[in-house]
């Protein structure tokens, strides 16, 4: 093995933090179409029962061109394309914040992305250090269909390296309810059919502070977790590589993609929440702990608000908290108020609005 | 957790046995698109060879628009819907009657469902009882594709519940020849290419009596068996929760979806039956036993009786029982004529007939 | 059993050595519509990341009618079909040769193929026998859309059963520069996107000795192999028969299609090779060793030659020997020289052009 900086020039190790300046603007290689096909092995990967994405039939009977692409597919195809560039070193995946659905993504449209470096603070053990980005995809005519800031734990290549003052990005805590709503065409409320989407209950029956248990429960198999996140052309290694890159990991495993349970957290989130038809915005999200293969995931929500979208009375928005466990039941609501790593069971805290018809 | 009936009213625990009422209807949630992307899901979940749904241009050179989608996957979607509402507090599924294809299902149609109560007989433990239901899925345009028949039993919520006096439905033990082709259009024989097709054998080649060892195998995974039945939007938490649905269960595993098995034989069959391209009716099934992930299926048939169509010289129909099995080949045709139980292999048993070319 | 020679003649065991003579030609069943939905699937398993086969608005944005098939999946489709006729009793498969390109596949092609047994030559053993073929993919035009060379052991059904004289053919050591090139439009030199393609390098900036790590590794699980496998409708029992064909082989396991090591490979190969957007040929291939589920497969490749291709000024050739190992990252490019099996983790040893633009 050569100990020259970079023996295969044509291959690329990824970027490590002392890559990275603040104000950089990095495109992000490869193009991707969202067909039918993929719409399928998500499908497949999540069984998601939301009628909007499930029918075409449905969707156009409210008011869509036909149906679009899951939210999340959307937000997981993206995020995925930012991989290669930003988190191939990545330690952990911090957060996310201000995550904005801003048009509706259809079958043949094509996803491209690019991201901006917005923050950047080493770590004082000089090893690693915190990359804030703000990461945009963009469909074929070049409009923005999705917005959304993350930051990301990144080593560095070489501890001496020198870096730049650190610039920590003001985030805002929460999407406002004016973003809300762009990537939802107006509503026919007449044309919503309650029964065939499964769910009388709609926006207004909600209300703040109301738990829901998701009930169901799944369970994760290695080949799952590995075709949707190749789906997405998510190369990150701790998800593929058991021998050279988990075998001597710190757990030992292949660590599920964290977008795999917010995909299976929504797709649960079906029995209780059947009519929140979009995901509009994520406030914020944390992979309070990893999830393997052989986990069963289950998940509850709370409804943290509930919003107008000015200029919109087909819709309203509300502000969920859904929690996602591995290997226990959420009948007892675990962490609901307390942070949620005081509870070794839950994998994911979400905090997201979703758009329900009015 | 709360003792109170239903602490979260906007998630559905699914109905028990005391919630059903004869003659009542149900239109089940999630309408559901079919598309090109579902068939490379079920081709890669199951293998299947038959020319007519693999290739547009074999299905229009005899007479069909295009490719029609595989008859089971119709079925599997159809059922899927009425899992939610009629069989999530099942014990078990326990038999299938009178099931007609009646309008081929081609990509980018939309399917729904509905159920009308047929009959329900309480168990005499009074903890759960057989419900009797009649399952129709429709088209967008409001036609009906498939109907069927089946039986299943469901937990009571209340033991001590009151509940109606019995009512078993009468069904037919077979469905009749008229009744058989309606989801084929007319064949053009001479279009109709045997050596591409996979067989010589035409529908007046096959004797009564005759038994095909249908050779091939096939081993079960657990990611394979769920990603297929979350494509059918089907939620029986038997099929996907290992933790709190499985651990203590009586197997202490995942059940595959019996409709899995009855997929994987219908492909396996194709080995000695290439010509069989439509699946017309299905006049009675049993799961003999269950299966489970690392289980490897293999089906021999024999055929029962072998029916003109009246009206049609196109094609003809064999009814056949095919006969799957776990972990044992067919070559010495287990159980063809004693009851399937009595050998432990034996997981399907399914009498059934099938359109071929005269 | 019967030990009458075909006591079930409606299915087929599949040919044995001395069923094939030299000149016979077999047409394959099962044409097969490829579709949006094959190409997720096939994204799903691999996980490619070329832009050309990702996304339509790239591939029209430099001269293609729309995003083709990739290469590998129409070989893989095409090879699938000729396993029923000719390797159903295969020991090994020995080796390809010749295999070229011809023209694009696009969605809704329909693949048929056929195949010309230009040699057989039995083994001293009178156990088995190579059988070399010419296997030949077609377009629903009856185009020609791939053709290549392979050899295979095939078991006889009757140790002594006669045979025909040895016939062994001719076939070349490598696909000629001139013959590269047929499956791609011209290309605009201007609309191609680097940046976006994922990487700066074009045709002219590789040597010719180069050597290219491509880093990440893969690990394969049985039910990806077999999924993939079973898209391309390729019924070998090997790969998917635990119980009966397997549990007392020689390797006491299923084996995986070696199709899919070479298809992880060149999806791996994007890291270093992002611009090769096309297999144009393959001179000839290994597959060195058995892969198994749980194996991760690492991938590095070495420039052979670089080859102008004449009358094309938009695109040259590489011709590229691209090794895959198991559980053995490739940092030490094992085996580079030596013959492939002196490692016991190199399981593919792949020698084709690809296309580059210039």
């Amino acid at each position: 093995m050569s100990p020259a900086p970079n023996p295969f020039p044509k291959s690329s190790p990824g970027n490590f933090f002392e890559d990275f300046r603040v104000g950089q603007i990095i495109r992000h290689p490869t193009p991707r179409t969202v067909t039918a096909g993929d719409v399928a092995v998500y499908q497949a990967c999540y069984g998601g029962r939301f009628a909007v994405q499930s029918s075409t039939a449905f969707a156009k009977s409210i008011g869509y061109a036909t149906a679009p692409i899951d939210d999340l597919l959307v937000f997981h195809i993206v995020f995925g394309k930012t991989v290669p560039d930003l988190s191939l070193n990545a330690v952990a995946n911090l957060g996310y914040a201000d995550l904005r659905f801003l048009k509706p993504v259809f079958p043949e449209d094509t996803l491209c992305a690019s991201t901006e470096i917005i923050g950047l603070r080493e770590n004082s053990n000089k090893e690693s250090g915190v990359v804030y980005v703000r990461s945009t995809g963009f469909n074929q005519t070049g409009e923005a269909v999705l917005t959304f800031a993350r930051w990301v734990m990144v080593r560095k290549r070489d501890k001496a390296a020198a870096v730049a003052d650190a610039v920590v990005p003001a985030l805002p805590k929460q999407v406002e309810a004016a973003d809300l709503g762009h990537a939802v065409p107006p509503i026919n409320a007449e044309g919503y059919d309650r029964q065939l989407a499964g769910s009388p209950y709609l926006w207004s029956d909600y209300a703040v502070g109301e738990r829901i248990d998701h009930i169901d429960g799944m369970t994760i198999e290695e080949a799952e977790h590995q075709l949707a996140t190749r789906l997405y052309q998510n190369t990150a290694k701790v998800h593929f590589d058991q021998k050279h890159a988990e075998d001597n990991s710190r757990f030992g495993r292949r660590l599920v993609y964290g977008g795999v349970i917010i995909s299976l957290a929504r797709a649960l989130s079906f029995n209780g929440l059947a009519n929140a038809f979009h995901v509009a915005a994520i406030n914020g999200g944390r992979h309070a702990a990893p999830a393997f293969a052989g986990d069963t995931v289950y998940a509850w929500s709370e409804v943290l608000d509930r919003a107008e979208i000015p200029g919109r009375s087909d819709i309203g928005a509300l502000r969920l908290r859904t929690m996602a466990t591995k290997n226990l039941a959420c009948t007892d609501f675990p962490g609901p108020s307390e942070p949620a790593t005081a509870n070794a069971g839950v994998i994911l805290d979400l905090d997201y609005w979703v758009a329900m018809p009015r």
